[in-house]
């Protein structure tokens, strides 16, 4: 039986978009998105219909941009309850659609998924993407934005970003090469603003089982992204990898670490959401590799499964990773 | 661009395991089913655990049946907030997991895509599954069954049940031969209480596109069942198609109606939910075509893709439907 490892000898990175907020228009990635709004209802009368503005936004501008009319099928989702704000964003493109639920590990799910089904001669193309906004998650798991909430340190900030990742069989600059599904780990924690120790061991699993089974060296990266430990979880997760004799501390880098300024826009340990890593691996590592900067990235998608009921309910927060490996041809 | 059409060269069905409880042990389905429970807590302390320990057993019993220890990987969903029906219910088989969210489509999307994924030589072996439960589904969406809400004529029972599919490339007794991914149709429906109106459009739009693009006749199959249309929505959909020239009426049937004795079991239009599909498929449908009773079957699932606040803000109900074709070789 094998044990969660794909590979793929025909899926390309044709295109990228990227679409965020105005916090993440203000850190310190802010050149390399392609639109930016500073309207948090992004012109619609509720947050969860502007989370699916954005989605909207985004995926037209992904095809204006690859200069395409559509794609084979889409595939993607978002933290709102019942994937709603994909749903809605995506209803009028009327392109063949399947949901995904990873949590903030939908984008490395869906760029396996859908190059395991462009390399396998299923469709043409594919679209992955993935959204998050920070008042509709705000509102859906603690308290609603306008209560002025105050948040403990280990908390993060979850992206207003959506990003979308248009894949094809037809050869390009950047090969999705291979990539590791990941298997739900709970490690106990039940701290619901701790998210980076509920989804570090998780993405120490994922990484550790990736390296064995491609045969792969970490010296062959330029950057191993985490999607959204922010800071407490980075570190953890690099303790955790020490322990079985990896250290990636000189390539890791994290999504949640990246987007914001966090002492100056007031950030606590980072930024979180599955808008984290689909805006800032289509945005600031997918643009280095087009620039040839960068040659190899290995991004880890990091979700926690929990619900607003689960830590209610005292269970603790599963969490999963999935890893997909980028390359310049 | 191709539109959602995907046929399958070696995707083969192993082994199916149903599970469900006390209603539906109770109704005319009773003994298609591998497991039932009368307890609705699974001896668990609250609903959302005993919906996952139904998926835990539900899963252990589809292994212990089938002979194998695991699969090559895991694909499934539920309709609660973030799908932790599944993942709290599989977290301790430590399988590779591919979350997918379809609604009440969710058993039909993981068969084509899990079969893609088999026959596209990614996984040996793959899992699909689906569950549902009533008083999970009540409380999220509704009221907690204790307010003893009345139900509109037009509403569904959310069936408590789950089903899985191990799928397999090596040829067993039922092929999974082809199938239509789905595209969403908003019908524009706003009552939460009328599913089978809001998800007929889609289904009417997915039979349509799987016949025309698979080049398939209606009479070439013994059975095409919706998935949890209820009595309302399986009129509507024979109806729509009928307009198009297509009249499935004779061999149409569907989830929701089958697997309740409304009347007698005061059910109004009928069952729904994940579960209703994927139990029925897996148990009345897949034990018929084993018994060689029935050589062709179209499962159309059909998913609603509101969350419970999206009809609050009138937005209306959008809905898809994927459609697999099961063949007994």
């Amino acid at each position: 039986m094998n044990n969660g490892y794909v590979n793929f000898g025909n899926s390309y990175l044709a295109c990228t978009s990227t679409t965020v907020g105005k916090k993440e228009a203000d850190g310190p990635m802010h050149e390399w998105f392609d639109a930016t709004e500073q309207d948090e209802y992004f012109g619609k009368p509720t947050f969860e219909q502007a989370e699916s503005e954005m989605v909207r936004r985004n995926l037209a501008h992904l095809f204006k941009k690859a200069n395409v009319q559509d794609a084979g099928v889409l595939l993607g989702g978002d933290l709102l309850n019942q994937c709603t704000g994909t749903s809605f964003g995506i209803k009028e493109s009327q392109m063949p659609f399947l949901g995904l639920y990873g949590a903030c590990s939908t984008i490395a799910e869906g760029l396996l998924v859908g190059s395991m089904l462009v390399d396998g001669g299923y469709f043409p193309t594919a679209v992955a993407m993935a959204s998050s906004h920070f008042c509709t998650a705000e509102r859906q798991y603690r308290f609603t934005p306008e209560y002025g909430n105050q948040r403990p340190p280990t908390a993060q900030y979850t992206v207003t970003g959506a990003g979308a990742f248009l894949l094809t069989k037809e050869e390009t600059k950047i090969r999705v090469a291979d990539g590791q599904v990941g298997t739900i780990i709970d490690g106990g924690i039940t701290d619901a603003n701790n998210m980076g120790a509920a989804m570090a061991p998780a993405a120490a699993d994922t990484i550790m089982k990736y390296f064995s089974n491609s045969g792969r060296k970490q010296e062959e990266f330029d950057a191993i992204v985490t999607g959204d430990l922010g800071m407490e979880g980075l570190e953890l997760v690099q303790e955790l990898l020490q322990r079985e004799g990896l250290d990636i501390s000189p390539r890791h880098m994290d999504g949640g670490v990246l987007i914001y300024d966090a002492k100056r826009q007031d950030m606590h340990c980072g930024g979180s959401g599955c808008g984290c890593l689909s805006t800032i691996l289509g945005g600031y590592f997918v643009k280095r590799m087009q620039a040839g900067e960068l040659v190899r990235v290995l991004a880890v998608g990091t979700g926690a499964l929990l619900s607003a009921s689960s830590p209610l309910q005292k269970l603790p927060i599963p969490a999963i990773a999935h890893a997909v490996c980028l390359e310049v041809v």
